[in-house]
C-alpha cells in the first residue's frame, strides 16, 4: 500500500527557505579533507552536523578515528553516528553521507565564492559541497525536521553514519564500519547512500554499482634545489622531463590504458549485458551537455556508457612541485609529484592494479637512463564510493544508492551546484523512500 | 697605471652592515613582475631604487613604459634612469640591472621567509632577489655611497638604467633602449651589466655571451568545466593526457631536443672552440655541488660546459590549471597550460625557433586524434639576458657582463642567496672596474 505522504511533502515545500539557509550554513564551513590546514574546519563541520541532529532529538555520538596515517600530526575528523527512533516494531535504516568536501579556490575559476552558497535565477545553488555531499546529508536532516513540524510519525528507526574523510580515501572508516557492523549497526535492515548523481537531468535513477579508484603519486627528484634553466638547462636530468615522459606512457589520447595486464583483469562483457545499454534513456546530446563540450571519445551512447560504467579509466590530475602559477618562470623544478588515478571495475583487485602499475613504471623508468630518483606510490584506494561495499559486508544487508543531484552538478569541479528543485524534491524522494521501505513486504 | 683603490675598499668594508641592511630593505619589497597582483610592489621597488640614488646626489628620472602588452589593465613598472656626474673629462659608463624578481612562496620549500633577508653563520644571505638582481643593483649604489663617505673622487660619469620587468621578458625595454641610444645614453663609452654568476665559487669571471630564451605556452582545452574522474573518466578526451603526450615529444631524458630542424640552426663547433674548454678551471665536482646532486647528463667537464654554454636546451617548467596542491583530488582539469622554454644559442633566430616549435606541435597534435583544442604560443623571447645585445646595438659600445654572485646562489629557485663575501668584495670589484675603465687607454 502506498504511504500517505502528502503532509510531509507539503511541509518540505513550506520549509524550502529554511532548508536552503541550512545548506548555506553548511557550505560556509570549509571542510576540505585533503588539505591539512583545513582540518579544524572539517572537525567543526562534524560538530555542526552533530548539533543539527541533536537539536532535532536524535541521539548523537562523535566517534574519533585516531591519527591520519602518513600525516600523524593530524587527527582524523570524527564520524557522526546518530539514532533517531528505536521502536522495535519499525525497520531500521542506516544512511551514510560525508560532510567533507573537495578543495576549492575562487582563483580556480569559480564564478562565485565557492564557500558562499549563491542561488541564481534558475534556482541553481552554487557552492563547494552543495551536491557532494552536504545537500544530500542535509536531506536526511531535513526529513526529520519536516516530519516533526508536520506532526507525521517517522516511518523507520534512522541510523546515520556521516564521515569527514570521503574525499581523501575515507581513511579509517572501513575498519570502523566493520567493527560497528555487529554493534551500532546491528539492527540495520537496509542501507541507503545518497552520494552520487542522476544519469541525466530529468529522470531520477537507482545506482547498483560504482567504479573504484586507485590514486597514485609518481615522484621524481634529482637536483638539491630548483634550478635556473639558463644556467643548468641541458646539463642535468630534469625531473619534469622524466615525469611527462612516464605519464605519457600510461594512457593514450583515446583514453586507452597502456599498462600491460590491466585489460586482462576486467570482467568480460556478456551478451546479456551488452543488450542492456540500448534501452537506457540517454543520448550523446545529454552527454555533451554535462561535459560542456563535444569532446567525447566514443561516437555512441552505448560506447560512452560502457566506458563510464564498466571499463576502467586513467586520469592525470596534476603535478605538485612544478611551476603552476600564471606568468613565466624559468625554473627547473627539483622535485615533482605527478598524480594519476585508475577507476577500477570488477574484477580488478586493488593489489593487482598497484602491482601492474608499479612494475610498468619501474620498467619504463629504467629505460629512460635518468639518474633522477623515481618512486610510485598508492596514495589511496577504494572499491567505489569507498565505503559502499564495506557497508554491505558489515551489515549483510542491501545497500541502495539513491542520488539527489543531477548530471550537471559538476561535483569536484569549479561551480559545483545543486538545483533547488533537486534539493527539495530530492528531500521528498529520500523521505518517501523511508516510508516505502517501512512497508515493503519482507522477502 | 693601477688606480689607488685602498680608501674606497676600506670604506666598503666599514659599511658592510649598512650595505646588508640596504639589501634587506630591498628584498622585503615583493617586486614579482610575473604576477599581476604584485605589480604595485614592483612599482614601489622602482621608486625605492630612485630614492636611494637621489639621496646620494644622482639626477634621477622615472620613465613610464605604458601598458603591458596582453595584460592591458596593468601599467608596466617604470625604468629608473640616473646620472651621477657629468664631467666631460671623464668617461661615461652605463650600468644596467633589474629590480624585479622571480615569484617565491614559503610553501615552495624555502627554509626561510623568501622576502625576509636571513643571514646565516656562514654569511649566506637568503632571500628572493638577493643575488638576482637586487644585490648587484645595490652594488652600484653602494659604490657611490662608499666613494662619497670616503671622500674619493668618483672615477667616471655613471649612467644607470634599472628596469622592473626582466623576469617577465623585459617588456617594453628594447624599444626604450633603442630610442634612448642617441639621447639619454648618447655619451656612453662602455656598458656594464652585473646580472649573472661566476662559473664556480672561488674565481670571478667575465661573461662574453649568454644563451637566449624562448618561452612557450601549450594550452589544451576541452570540457566546459573541470570534471569528476569517476563520472567522466574514459568518456572524454582529457586535456592533461594530451598535454603530457605532447610535452614528452619535445625533449628526451638525456636533454636532447626532439623538435626537427632545431639542431640545424646551431652554429657549428670549430676546432679552435673545441680546444678552449679543457683549460677552464672547472670540474664535475664543482658542477655536482652547484646542482646539489650527481644527476648530471654528460660525463665530462667539457661536455657539461658545452651543453651549458653553446648548445640549446629545452626545459618544462610546469602546468597551470591542473591540480598542484598537496593531497588527492579526483579531478579531470578542463583546461591546462603547459610551459616550456628553449635556451637559444648562435645562430638560432627566435622566429625560426618559434616556427619549428609550432609546426612540430601542430603536426604531433594532429596525430593524437583528440577533439580538444591545442594552441602553442610564444610567451616571450630574448637573445640572452634579454637586453644585453640591445644595449650593444643602441650604444654601439662594448657590453661587459661582470657577475657578483657565485654558482651556488640558486637564482630563480628556493633558498636563493648571495654570500656576504660576494656582496662586499663584489661591490669592490664593480668599483675597481670603474676606476680601471676610467684609465684604460683608448683603442
Amino acid at each position: 500500500m502506498a504511504p500517505q505522504l502528502d503532509p510531509f511533502f507539503q511541509k518540505v515545500d513550506e520549509l524550502k527557505q529554511p532548508f536552503i539557509e541550512r545548506l548555506r550554513e553548511a557550505v560556509a564551513i570549509q571542510s576540505v579533507s585533503a588539505q591539512a590546514e583545513s582540518r579544524p574546519d572539517v572537525v567543526k563541520m562534524g560538530h555542526w552536523v552533530a548539533d543539527q541532529l541533536k537539536t532535532l532529538g536524535a541521539e548523537v555520538e562523535l566517534r574519533e578515528l585516531g591519527k591520519e596515517p602518513g600525516r600523524e600530526h593530524l587527527d582524523l575528523p570524527p564520524v557522526v553516528l546518530a539514532r533517531y527512533g528505536s521502536d522495535p516494531k519499525k525497520r531500521t535504516i542506516l544512511v551514510y553521507g560525508h560532510y567533507d568536501v573537495q578543495p576549492a579556490e575562487k582563483e580556480d575559476g569559480w564564478a562565485t565564492e565557492p564557500f558562499d552558497l549563491t542561488v541564481d535565477e534558475q534556482g541553481r545553488m552554487f557552492g563547494r559541497g552543495s551536491t557532494d555531499d552536504k545537500g544530500p546529508v542535509l536531506g536526511w536532516i531535513n526529513i526529520i525536521d519536516a516530519h516533526k513540524q508536520a506532526g507525521v510519525e517517522f516511518p523507520v528507526n534512522l541510523l546515520c553514519c556521516f564521515e569527514g574523510m570521503e574525499e581523501f580515501g575515507s581513511l579509517g572508516l572501513e575498519e570502523f564500519v566493520k567493527a560497528e557492523g555487529p554493534k551500532y549497526f546491528k539492527d540495520t535492515d537496509a542501507v541507503c547512500i545518497s552520494d552520487n548523481y542522476w544519469l541525466g537531468t530529468e529522470k531520477p535513477c537507482l545506482t547498483y554499482g560504482l567504479r573504484g579508484c586507485n590514486y597514485y603519486s609518481l615522484t621524481i627528484s634529482g637536483p638539491g634545489q630548483d634550478l635556473h634553466s639558463g644556467v643548468f638547462g641541458g646539463t642535468a636530468h630534469e625531473p619534469m622531463t622524466d615525469l611527462v615522459t612516464l605519464l605519457a606512457k600510461l594512457v593514450d589520447c583515446q583514453g586507452n590504458i597502456l599498462i600491460p595486464g590491466i585489460k586482462e583483469l576486467i570482467a568480460p562483457v556478456t551478451d546479456d549485458e551488452q543488450g542492456l545499454y540500448d534501452a537506457i534513456t540517454y543520448s550523446m546530446d545529454d552527454f555533451h551537455i554535462s561535459l560542456g563540450s563535444e569532446t567525447s571519445i566514443m561516437p555512441t551512447k552505448e560506447g560512452t556508457l560502457m566506458r563510464r560504467w564498466r571499463f576502467p579509466s586513467l586520469s592525470i590530475h596534476g603535478v605538485e612541485g612544478a611551476y603552476s602559477a600564471p606568468g613565466c618562470k624559468t625554473v627547473i623544478p627539483a622535485k615533482v609529484l605527478g598524480k594519476f588515478s585508475i577507476r577500477t571495475v570488477p574484477n580488478m583487485q586493488s593489489e593487482d592494479v598497484t602491482r601492474l602499475v608499479t612494475e610498468f613504471i619501474n620498467a619504463e623508468a629504467a629505460k629512460l637512463q635518468t639518474k633522477n630518483k623515481i618512486e610510485v606510490a598508492l596514495m589511496h584506494d577504494g572499491k567505489c564510493i569507498p565505503i559502499t561495499l564495506t557497508f554491505e559486508e558489515a551489515t549483510g544487508k542491501n545497500v541502495l544508492l539513491l542520488p539527489m543531484g543531477s548530471s550537471t552538478d559538476a561535483p569536484h569541479s569549479i561551480n559545483e551546484k545543486l538545483d533547488t528543485r533537486n534539493y527539495i524534491e530530492g528531500t521528498k524522494l529520500l523521505g518517501a523512500y523511508l516510508h516505502y521501505v517501512a512497508e515493503e513486504p519482507l522477502n
